[in-house]
């Protein structure tokens, strides 16, 4: 491990956002060690960022950018360039700012380049500029990037004042974790980073296995129900899986479209009641299909077409429960606060295992094939 | 729909990128049509796009760039840039080019802005470049786009001359594209897209239930091989989805980490040895963990320790084989060219489905818990 002398030096060579993104990982003890040996400005902008909740737009933005007043032209702003040492490393617009320091323009470096030196810059800039409040979560502030083609972004605080930019390339490395997060976390894999400990593998994915157990335990129980069901004909426990199985597959399929789109910010309260709806259609059709396959071919491999009705008819129900729990459980999750891609596989599973086999089992009973 | 007119008149108004992104999603005598509309300069480029290949750097390219000589000065570039009104309607970084039109250098528009007027371009560019060749797919440009925080890239031909540049911008669509593809895959929910049709999205979701029935069967069959072991001991058809249920979310967890780490490009021929061995080990822990618990319950609840020793043994095992099955799996569709998140979760729930139940019904029989 370097020593927190050295950290600090090596940070002090990065933007803050980088310096940031390093020093928030460390434990709070080194955390406090780095920044007692850092430069005051440096740890100042360093404080200040951490004062912002992680994952927020006061997090990932950096604090060194360009910003003029409106009334400069485009020869002083040149000059200006020219003569100022202390500008960052990169920037790629430079925004236009009026005596209160509140944002009123942006103006990209190729117009500045372009425009001749007596315009003012006024007359260059963008007007309509997409302001990231402080406080946004870098998930949003990443889909304003996406939608808007953005390359840089201005940071306001609570008063409109600028305090800081955002560059596309932070944003690049959000889209792609947001969106492996989701991968993983429906898979219950955690962190699912192949360097990490395997302690700290062990310990994320465990947890969701020991969750897995006490859902497949309520499937477990249903069937414990129908013991007796299944002690007078074997057929009922080899065919109950394939029930609970593509139930499973169906619910999950929806589960993973409703987490892509949650994220997205394409499922949203107005059209939630239309994509139950669409869901349901398409649960109907994969539903129907399925049902015909698998019931034609139970009754013909038992020679028994009421066991083939019935196992039909629980794949329809199990899959139109699946599409409904597909959608519902992510929704649930995000209208409380929690990650919809979080928790979501658990649930949906337990449904469509539980569902399944008391669908099946149930079923069986009914028709009279067994008795209970 | 639009008249192919209409749809000409709009894709002129694009960058190529663009217009080339719309065109290729027409069907053949569509794209034929609006082409024919284009104007003689415009069709030409969208043309000579759609003659590489899908998802290819080719494809998501700009011609239009800045490209200068080397030993144009600062001063030369500005008034170059000024006067020439045919430049892209964006560009961050403009490229050097030898006499051959080959990039020898990039420089950033901050870079040009603060240099005084009588600096030679090829004094403030970044020699080293990194070249996009025009062949590429386009998830390893992305890729190199985060490994090297690049704002543009320009692309060359197999004679290493300039004939395109990649914008970040254009980058940010891919990646969420292919981390959602990736969601999306392993789910089987083909595009997952909540407003295509519901004929497409029944059509790409059932493929996957019929191949999921397909496999179910499998572990049907050799549940059905322990029929009469079944009929002995009911307790058999209550357990064994457990074992499988857990032995499949174990393979989901460990297929998810592998097929994140083969789109980033971390799980490589050198690392494979590495990560089994990695993952065999939170097997381990993870198989003894829920071993534990589950033979523990099941030797209380069924007041028989010899269920419960079963139960264990099989969970473990196939944990175990779900740990191998999650990583084997999706490397060898990889090593075969299919992309590893599109098959990968049939043949891993298969596996550990089919190995859950055998592992477990065998191992009941062979303990003489219950007789074949």
């Amino acid at each position: 491990m370097l020593e927190p002398g050295q950290i600090a030096d090596l940070t002090e060579q990065l933007d803050t956002d980088d310096a940031v993104a390093i020093i928030e990982d460390l434990e709070e003890h080194e955390q406090k060690a780095v920044l007692a040996e850092m430069e005051p400005e440096e740890r100042a902008a360093v404080e200040s960022a951490l004062t912002y909740e992680e994952e927020t737009a006061g997090r990932i933005m950096q604090r060194d950018m360009v910003a003029v007043p409106e009334h400069m032209n485009i020869g002083d702003l040149i000059d200006y360039l020219r003569k100022n040492d202390d500008l960052p490393t990169e920037f790629w617009e430079i925004y236009v700012v009026d005596p209160a320091h509140r944002p009123v323009g942006t103006c990209q470096l190729s117009w500045i380049l372009r425009a001749a030196r007596d315009i003012a810059v006024s007359d260059v800039m963008k007007r309509e500029q997409t302001l990231i409040p402080v406080d946004m979560d870098q998930e949003e502030v990443a889909l304003r990037f996406q939608k808007y083609n953005l390359i840089s972004a201005a940071v306001v605080n609570e008063d409109g004042r600028l305090i800081g930019m955002i560059t596309v390339d932070d944003i690049l490395h959000i889209v792609e974790d947001e969106a492996s997060e989701d991968v993983l976390l429906l898979s219950g894999a955690g962190e699912g980073d192949i360097n990490e400990p395997i302690r700290d593998s062990y310990k994320a994915r465990v947890r969701w296995l020991v969750a897995n157990l006490a859902t497949a335990l309520v499937a477990s129980f249903v069937i414990s129900i129908f013991g007796g069901a299944i002690e007078q004909m074997v057929a009922l426990a080899i065919l109950m899986p394939i029930v609970a199985s593509i139930g499973g597959n169906a619910g999950t399929q929806t589960m993973a479209v409703s987490v892509r789109a949650l994220a997205m910010n394409e499922l949203t309260r107005s059209n939630t009641r239309r994509i139950i709806g669409r869901e349901f259609r398409i649960a109907l059709l994969n539903g129907g299909t399925i049902a015909v396959l698998v019931g034609i071919g139970t009754a013909l491999v038992f020679s028994n077409p009421m066991l083939g009705g019935v196992i039909a008819v629980a794949m329809l129900i199990n899959i139109v429960i699946a599409g409904f729990a597909g959608i519902f459980v992510p929704v649930m999750l995000d209208r409380m606060d929690q990650d919809p891609a979080l928790a979501s596989s658990v649930f949906v599973t337990m449904i469509t295992d539980t569902m399944g086999f008391l669908a099946f089992l149930s079923l069986a009973v009914g028709s009279g094939l067994v008795s209970f």
